[in-house]
């Protein structure tokens, strides 16, 4: 069986977690690190076995490019690698714009014969599966989804658009539960010289990631020592006589790469149906996402 | 748009559960309820607006059979129905045998273009969604299902089997976790007069829902004071770096027949698009069960 060629796009925490995920699946393979131009140049152990271009048709044959980068960057990358016959992953993470967003992509994946499988990460991602189960369990009832408890947790999505802020040399923004599904932030930011904090943090304050919820900006000497890799989400349903919760607390930029490794998958397996597209995953059978050559290995465990 | 028109097949909890699911969703109707000739004459306050009938071709047109009726009941069914063009929705609960019964269904399926959807209740059913979603979010790890925790659970399964032995008269078997995702069982059962109690605790010993697992049988006066409704599930994995947790508790026959309401809108779906065939919950869009007329409606909250 031909492996899947699988490029990752952009070297963050995501990246670098799908390289290993894909390491996990023996029927795919890496063909490559997209990076900007800017960094090509860095030396880094983790890359010395892979091509890493700022192109991607400087790679060999690709199957399905992962975008692991900044959600806002993702509906120009969609276009152009549809462009060039490539199916993509993303984790776009902003829930409003989510829908709007695929149906756009959708009539390019169709208009290229190709595919496109978008909001495939945390949440939206594997959550809105478990929100989508909690709702066939029981019919009736209200879904909470609640981030971070009490200790906090790295919000991905949010600490990627602080650092794009013009005067923030580095960034860390934590989600916090603030009581029935609400949330309070705290961002802890690290400056440039002569950056003006109180601009910044106005800059924080009035984004769609951060204006719904009490947000909290303080400037720190070290990100490091407030920084964190772990996440965690509880997502609870009300119902009648029914009570229902799930709980998954980890490392938040692995588990995102592990899905979207996963996703690569179905983009293949909808392409091979001649289902060109842009689905989320809801929108395609589970059964494509897991490995396994024959349906009895994918249905083990079921 | 047309009201998909649903018949209930067997009165017993889970059938009760599906009358009043079909309620909560309005793009439902229950057509009546099949039950055996001997239990026509009972009258029932619940079922005084409802046709209730011994075969199937008594009702008017019906779309979809939720197979509320024990597991080893189901294949014949499934034939029977699909002979009159009727889709299937069932819980079917032999793990082991389900993917082989599955295959023979999706054979009378697409010959009688029709639908079925198996498995679809807790577990098999939604469990088995979130375990592949578990193998999804952490490729690497091993998965646990838990059932019952240290207070017990109603097995829907195991008791409708314990039900079937000659000499019980009514039964409840509980099961409680016993470590690592190990089992007891414990089962109450009232029997008739001259029953041998050796015999029967024999029998259930030796049944495939018991003979893997620490069982005790136990002889009760009055069943009522043992019986139970609740149950619940605990699925873990562990993986790199990771730590999952599902906990579902609440009415097992309640969330069964919540899964099989919505499964049988996904069977519509199904042969809307030709997809003639016999499907787990893994191998339709989750979509296809939620419910919504339009894309935007079906992924709110997504």
């Amino acid at each position: 069986m031909q492996k899947i060629s699988v490029a990752i796009i952009g070297w963050g925490n995501v990246g670098r977690g799908c390289k290993r995920a894909i390491k996990e699946c023996s029927d795919m393979m890496l063909a490559g690190v997209v990076r900007r131009p800017v960094s090509l140049g860095k030396i880094e152990p983790e890359l010395e076995d892979t091509n890493v271009v700022a192109d991607i048709s400087k790679l060999d044959h690709v199957d399905v490019a992962l975008l692991c980068i900044p959600s806002r960057e993702v509906p120009e990358r969609i276009k152009l690698y549809h462009g060039l016959g490539i199916a993509t992953v993303d984790s776009f993470d902003e829930h409003e714009r989510l829908v709007a967003l695929k149906r756009e992509a959708d009539i390019s994946a169709k208009a290229h014969k190709t595919v496109s499988v978008m909001g495939a990460g945390w949440d939206p991602g594997t959550d809105s599966v478990v929100r989508a189960l909690m709702r066939i369990v029981s019919i009736s009832g209200h879904t909470t989804t609640t981030f971070g408890g009490d200790k906090g947790g790295r919000s991905m999505g949010h600490t990627a658009l602080v650092k794009t802020i013009p005067g923030v040399k580095n960034a860390v923004a934590l989600t916090f539960a603030n009581g029935r599904g609400h949330h309070k932030r705290k961002v802890y930011v690290e400056l440039l010289p002569q950056a003006d904090l109180e601009a910044i943090t106005q800059a924080i304050k009035a984004d769609p990631y951060f204006r719904a919820d009490p947000t909290e900006v303080l400037a720190v000497k070290d990100i490091n020592k407030f920084n964190t890799l772990n996440h965690s989400v509880s997502l609870e349903r009300t119902g009648m006589q029914v009570n229902q919760n799930y709980v998954l607390a980890g490392v938040n930029p692995e588990f995102t790469a592990n899905v979207m490794v996963s996703a690569a998958r179905a983009c293949i397996t909808a392409k091979e149906q001649n289902a060109y597209g842009a689905y989320t995953l809801l929108e395609r059978p589970l059964i494509d996402f897991l490995p396994g050559a024959t349906l009895d290995e994918k249905l083990a465990g079921y």
